[in-house]
């Protein structure tokens, strides 16, 4: 139920972090560009077999380590069809290696469309005689600049599937502050939102305290991230911008719970790039990758 | 440049209006459905294949009477990879036919992230020593949560590709309010995000006045489109919510400019349907689809 899996997978791996994929051919080695491009020359099919064969040796490295990824739906989207079969095959993987798979795709739209997105991702699809499952994931994230009718068709299928969403409160890049820490009536609409985001799950709370309705809230902002934890006790939060865009884990410690729950970090550049950062030409990428995925756990769990 | 490919369409077919195509199965004539089962069974590839096959039957009818085409991403995502496939087909097929193809995604993200979003639908991907095209449409719609560095990236590769967006400000939805309409010093939040499209447009405008930043407006909420039109001289409309949503001509006369222009007006559903609602079984769907595409034409062009 909502968010139980993972908080269950985190307790286990003791590690609250999640590693994010979003695959940019830059970041992969160059040895499984070569080969992908000797077999499908300079397509799309070998971007998408070369971020597949990345992936895959991602999570193998990885998958004891952690509860959870988080692939960054953009980063295949652009590969077209090709980009968007590595991300199926990719989540089929992390799904067999026992991960919870967090769907970064920040949708949304009026309700009998969100009822598609949310059909799409979390729940099923009506065919012609039966339902089938599009791109079955355990978490999505979304946008909720629509208010409560883009949100409740991925509530409902969350609570009916055992599935559940972050939705966008406090986001980790630069300007989210341009309308997002605006003034409403004596409290910036971040509160608003996040407000909203408690209420919309309230029904539907789970035997840890957190509803279905998770939030992401920005490791770039320490202070709101605090704030947050104090006024959403129901609201597990999703953190990104540790790393890469500059959040430390001094910065998060404020968004966990009084046990150390109730909160998953995102790192995808310093994890996938681990292996370049030490100068290795990705012959020892597992080793790297899991040293930077210890690194990060370890990090995190001494503020906690 | 910006939406001059847009306008002029709309000026040779004197029609400021679009088809939507938001495929769900039950608008679908059995005949095309039968079909496809019959040839691929009861799976996604034959979703796919009764999608696009109705797709280009619409398209058929309508394509000398309307400039555009607005697919909703959700109704092909729902349908995974096959879903997908039926999406790119049809995008092909719109633009081959002439027609400007508004891709309703509604994305949005981090810096990084919406330019890998710009790059799938508005300009190239990377790949490894070439560029290509993975979605090219003419034009998608954007969601603004993040402020302007989740918009800059559409913003530049739209002015580089001859390309435009539309970014959410007030939707068509029922709980549009619920964020939308919260007063932010004075103005409700709708407003100030209208300011923000008008600001981020600026240095783009092209000869017709409107820059590539257009903005979504509901036909559901005729006082905010009439409000909006004087606030944002620069800025160009997509109107969702006329007929199935309620919306009326007249209740979208305000957000024409002096002109009779700036705004484009969708209709997904009465017209996909026509053929429905008339009692016909499809073997007509070409007359019915074009007496409703005209009806509305008629309709519309009757307040300008």
């Amino acid at each position: 139920m909502s968010f139980e899996p993972l908080i269950e997978k985190i307790a286990q791996k003791k590690n609250p972090t999640v590693m994010g994929l979003d695959p940019v051919l830059d970041y992969i080695p160059a040895f499984m560009k070569d080969a992908a491009v000797s077999q499908y020359g300079d397509t799309f099919k070998a971007a998408g077999e070369a971020i597949f064969a990345f992936n895959k040796a991602l999570i193998d490295a990885a998958a004891d380590l952690i509860p959870a990824v988080k692939p960054q739906s953009a980063f295949y989207e652009m590969y077209g069809i090709e980009g968007m079969i590595a991300l199926e095959r990719t989540i089929a993987y992390a799904k067999e290696a026992g991960l919870y798979v967090i769907l970064d795709v920040k949708r949304n739209d009026i309700g009998n469309t969100a009822e598609a997105y949310a059909k799409a991702f979390l729940g099923e699809t009506q065919l012609f005689s039966s339902k089938a499952q599009a791109t079955p994931v355990d978490c999505v994230t979304v946008n909720p600049y629509l208010g409560i009718d883009g949100i409740e068709p991925f509530v409902k299928a969350a609570a009916q599937y055992d599935k559940s969403m972050f939705i966008l409160v406090k986001t980790s890049n630069k300007s989210s502050g341009d309308f997002q820490d605006m003034d409403m009536g004596g409290l910036p609409l971040y509160r608003r939102v996040g407000a909203k985001v408690e209420e919309w799950g309230e029904v539907y709370r789970a035997a840890s305290g957190y509803s279905p309705c998770g939030a992401v809230v920005g490791a770039t902002y320490p202070k709101q991230l605090t704030e947050l934890r104090e006024a959403l006790p129901h609201t597990f939060f999703l953190i990104p911008g540790y790393g890469a865009q500059g959040g430390a884990a001094k910065d998060i410690a404020g968004a966990f719970d009084a046990k150390g729950q109730g909160a998953i970090v995102n790192s995808s550049r310093a994890l996938m790039c681990a292996y370049k950062k030490a100068g290795d030409d990705g012959s020892n990428l597992a080793k790297h990758t899991r040293d930077a995925v210890i690194a990060m756990r370890d990090d995190i769990n001494a503020v906690l």
